[in-house]
């Protein structure tokens, strides 16, 4: 995962992978494909036990592992790499590329095909050309609301390389935060930040480690918006007087730079005259999104300004700012990239369009000759499931672009903003979702099969702990946490059956956040893709499929609905000590009457016993009472819920249709009274 | 944890810990303290789920926390600082401290006193006056052998302070590492240290780290033995001519430092000219342990200088080193720290002996006037229990030292060495049992019971993860890697019940290991101190000690021995795809097979059959063979198997001995024939 762009098992003959394993470089090398080398033999080490030789052997024909290398590609990753590869492997493995990132992709991938049976490890035998469908395949993390740690970071980019994204979109910079030492304009970080940024060394520092994965970074500082954390120590660029402090709540805030004055633009020349020195990639992201243009409307020079050179609105003073600083970036060698908003008449062309508000300002775009990268539908801190996302595609096979029009869509962008996540719980926000993401930017637009998307997500998500990332050993912790260190065991159970509410409801259903509150809650603990809860859909699709005979699977349903409505007091009991449950003790009763009600619609339906109306209104009416979000989370299994109790109601009709019609009945009538699950985008 | 010094519940009253918790700082107020209390109420949020508010109360009467301190104490930690405090809690909490370092010590109680019920988060109504009862109390980490981040080391850092210990023993450099940054001798670092070192704006950050957190930090580089990473980029230190490379295998190397010449003696004081500035504390630890001395008998040149001087052998010459040694560190304002070797005829008055060979040499040390700390009993990477830990005192009451004498016995040091632990498994080898340490070092010499320390250290060890400590996460991190992803639950059940194996055997059970190997067996994810084998031990001793009964807790012993005998199915299954685990199917087989003994065993005794010596004889020789070591392994609970199998076999006398004596019978016929478990120091 990402699936290559063509595999062929070639049958017979495997590469054994055993203490005697070697490696041979041949063709060009540097220090980055040795690293390379390095990095793929300590996880080979890492997952295999064995202790294996760092030693590079000079004879390729023997080796098990060759490399050949044509060249070194961009010795600074860019847009337009050759990322392609060859893997072979029979007698030995033989991975050939055209550049040394084309060989760090096929390293990724030597190590996905190691498997195991009761002869040992091995490389099965294959055939694969891979290169990604689409060059630009970037993750965004929002630093800006929380902090991340350098170490976060770098793990982060690690992850990254191992499903081949391509590009660490960072955003620097947020009304909540100013993340960057600043040397020339030092207030920028020490009163913008509470202590909390990265030191210059510390920025190329990433962009190193960055680029020694074939990764590239973007930095992101947001403009003419979303600057409060700025004009705290420099009120001066604002288009009001200020004093600001640094925004604590999240939303659009007032700030915007004043795009009038000279100096606002002398500013910003020298700013980025400082920062791009220290981030090498030719594309420069200006944000430009959410600006409200309250406090342009409020300020009479500014209207003034408008009014003498003709701009009518808002957004066309934004595009006058766009223009100026389309001049700064060209003079420091770079291109201008921003949020769709800052597609409006008169942006220079060369800027780069990111749609966040829907698919429709990519299209737009391309057709005006803009490239543009599709951000709306990955939207991760919305907490929809890898396969809402993975269900998204950048150039969809309905898509009216030419192909010369299609060629402006560069790719796509996972996009973490930081609201909601912080150094606990970025990973399990980030991952395992954006693998499947990756695989939307990398592989064919035909790989679709969702089935076999989670069974392939659920492997690489454990691979990627070897990197450090948390996403799956933090769950743990917070349960602890949550129960005061006693066992949590009762409390997984739940855990495993909810998801986070989708979208931005969170902040609707829990005490006033603040960037300083906890993040430790059951929904920070809880994955956004609940394999239980798909489980149980999965087992109740199953028995009503199975008409009328409702046999399929159908213990494993009853044990899991009887350990559902037997777990509440498990729960309770932990709660009497540990207050932080309080919120989730009425999920654990909801819980258990799901519980109840399923088995009872099971023992209706393995009997034949119809109940009545009175029933089946009585057990609807509990579980839409039992499936509304609490504390922030809901059991996404109400639908499925929903159609056994009908079912059970409506097993009479089953004499007069066939189950195919039964069951498509079933279905309308389960359908949701309630907002459907989140969507792409939402 | 650690126990307070005095502690009495006042018994009525309670403050309760709710979304309008205040706290105030009366007295005293520096950015170390205000900082700390941030940190406290990070953690209190964290725990509790509520959004409090950062600012701090200016009504001290109504503040749910007052914290009242008389002054700062020392600036930079200090042996001999205050850290005594008291806290008084009823209406509200007061805490009072000479010092900030002292405050702080008293926020880490008040944090662990917190409570919850079905009322909520509340402070116990308490009484403490709290003081340690050492004041040198001490973690080594040594990140020669395997080098740990700034990260780590903070969050060790952060943990160390949770449990009150206040000095970080940092050992820099090995024969396998040399991990400082030197600008005067840049080849130490970049030939030394395969890339993995501290730059020194790193180093002061951490020690700014440790200051804010009250703790000490004592560098250490070890001389004039184990310096073959100093002698890869500076030969000519050596006593013999190289060249060198890092050793990347352990033991104990030839490499020694030549203390004949001039210029050895000019590169340390240069040395230590640039590196004692980073490290304000007044200690300087010299190593001076496991110099083998053939590399000084085998150079004529240094042979000839000790006829000479009229040095008399090896260790001779290493105190006339030692005496050079401490004229520099003199000269730089350091005092001369160093293991129990140094301790011979002609060293200086004011060294400190770190004993690590025994009690002895720390009683020696204090009759002749030296400080010392004990570290003997507490070389946590021997793999003992936390009990065995727990049961070795500094000083204790035994001792024949007067008490002048015994004034000089500062206190201990725990010491995480760097052989078998890296990044991913050293947090689960220091904690949670340095938890147990410290409470020896701190709390009085009369706190020492076994169970109750076990109770408090689940609590603490929970707590410690707030802090970003990964022992207890990444146990499930390794299972997962080891089964390829496929679920662990099989393999948990065994994990949960073996130790790894005691002392340096590891060594000899598993493939030759450098520092490059991997560190991701079955016995790098289990903990040291198996609880479920505890309750097993438990559960068998309960039953044998209900003679002629043996009724108390069968039930419960039966459904864990039946899992036994009925797991290793399931752990073959999973070794049949992941070859990770073919070392540990041997294991799984002998706890099916001692699952099968015991439920025999138990059969007997609860029908009242009595089997022959046969069965006896076959028994105990199955259990012999079940409990060797494999895989760096053991079962914890050979011993109380074999009464088990015994106390079937000799149920006859209990006709014609009491309860009481035929179980000393059964001990005593059971007593293991082989090695006992690892002791204190072994």
């Amino acid at each position: 995962m990402p699936a290559p762009a063509s595999v062929h098992t070639t049958g017979v003959g495997r590469v054994p992978i055993d203490a005697k394993t070697t490696i041979a470089l041949n063709g060009f090398v540097d220090d980055r494909l040795r690293a390379g080398v390095t990095r793929m033999l300590v996880r080979l080490q890492g997952r295999t036990g064995l202790v294996l030789s760092r030693e590079l052997s000079a004879n390729a024909d023997a080796a098990t592992l060759v490399v050949t290398c044509k060249g070194p590609g961009f010795s600074t990753p860019a847009l337009g790499e050759d990322e392609s590869y060859t893997l072979d492997s029979g007698r030995q493995v033989v991975l050939a590329a055209g550049t040394v990132v084309g060989a760090l992709r096929g390293l990724e991938t030597f190590l996905q095909l190691l498997s195991g049976d009761r002869d040992g490890f091995f490389i099965p035998a294959v055939n694969i050309q891979d290169r990604p469908r689409f060059p630009w395949r970037g993750l965004l993390i929002d630093v800006g609301r929380h902090f991340e740690s350098v170490d976060l970071i770098k793990r982060e980019l690690d992850a990254m390389a191992a499903v081949k994204l391509n590009v660490l979109h960072w955003h620097l910079s947020e009304d909540q935060g100013f993340r960057v030492e600043s040397r020339k304009y030092p207030k920028l970080h020490e009163l913008g930040s509470d202590g909390q940024y990265y030191t210059q060394d510390q920025l190329r520092d990433v962009v190193e480690y960055a680029r020694m994965r074939g990764i590239r970074v973007v930095p992101e500082f947001d403009m003419p918006g979303h600057v409060m954390s700025w004009v705290v120590g420099y009120p001066e660029l604002a288009s009001a007087p200020g004093p600001y402090t640094i925004a604590r709540k999240f939303g659009v805030f007032d700030a915007v730079f004043d795009p009038t004055r000279p100096e606002t633009y002398k500013f910003i020349d020298n700013f980025i005259g400082e920062i791009s020195k220290i981030f090498p990639d030719a594309y420069w992201h200006v944000g430009g999104d959410e600006n409200n243009g309250k406090q342009w409307q409020a300020n009479p020079k500014i209207q003034e300004f408008m009014r003498r050179h003709g701009i009518k609105d808002s957004p066309a003073l934004q595009t006058y700012f766009n223009q100026q600083l389309t001049g700064i970036l060209r003079k420091h060698g770079k291109r201008m990239m921003g949020w769709d908003e800052i597609l409006e008449p008169g942006l220079p062309k060369e800027a780069v369009i990111q749609s966040w508000r829907g698919q429709r300002s990519l299209v737009d775009a391309a057709k005006q000759g803009y490239d543009g990268v599709l951000s709306a539908g990955y939207y991760i801190d919305l907490l929809n499931t890898a396969a809402t996302h993975y269900a998204v595609d950048p150039l969809p096979g309905t898509s009216d672009l030419t192909p010369a029009e299609a060629a402006h869509v560069l790719g796509g962008e996972a996009t973490m903003w930081g609201e909601w996540v912080g150094p606990e719980t970025i990973d399990s926000r980030i991952w395992p979702r954006t693998a499947a993401i990756a695989e939307r930017f990398w592989s064919a637009r035909e790989v679709t099969n969702v089935d076999d998307m989670y069974r392939r997500l659920t492997v690489v998500s454990v691979q990627l702990e070897e990197l450090g990332v948390t996403h799956l050993r933090n769950a743990d912790v917070l349960l602890r946490r949550l129960t005061g260190g006693a066992d949590p065991g009762p409390l997984r159970v739940l855990a495993d059956l909810v998801e986070p509410v989708k979208g931005y409801q969170r902040g609707g259903q829990q005490p006033a956040m603040t960037t300083l509150g906890p993040l430790t809650h059951l929904v920070d603990a809880v994955s956004t893709d609940s394999l239980g809860a798909r489980a149980v859909n999965r087992l109740i699709e199953q028995l009503l499929a199975d008409a009328p005979h409702f046999m399929l699977g159908r213990d494993e349903l009853q044990k899991r609905l009887t350990s559902w409505r037997d777990g509440h007091a498990a729960i309770a009991r932990l709660a009497d000590e540990a207050p932080a449950l309080a919120e989730i003790t009425p999920l654990a009763d909801d819980l258990a009457n799901m519980g109840a009600i399923g088995l009872d619609a099971i023992m209706c339906l393995s009997r034949g016993v119809v109940p009545d109306a009175a029933w089946r209104d009585a057990k609807i009416a509990a579980l839409t009472q039992a499936t509304r979000p609490q504390a922030a989370l809901e059991f996404p299994f109400a639908v499925a819920m929903r159609e056994l109790v009908f079912a059970a109601a409506e097993q009479g009709q089953l004499a007069t249709m066939s189950p195919a019609e039964w069951l498509a009945r079933i279905k309308t009538l389960a359908a949701p009274p309630r907002r459907g699950r989140g969507s792409a985008g939402s």
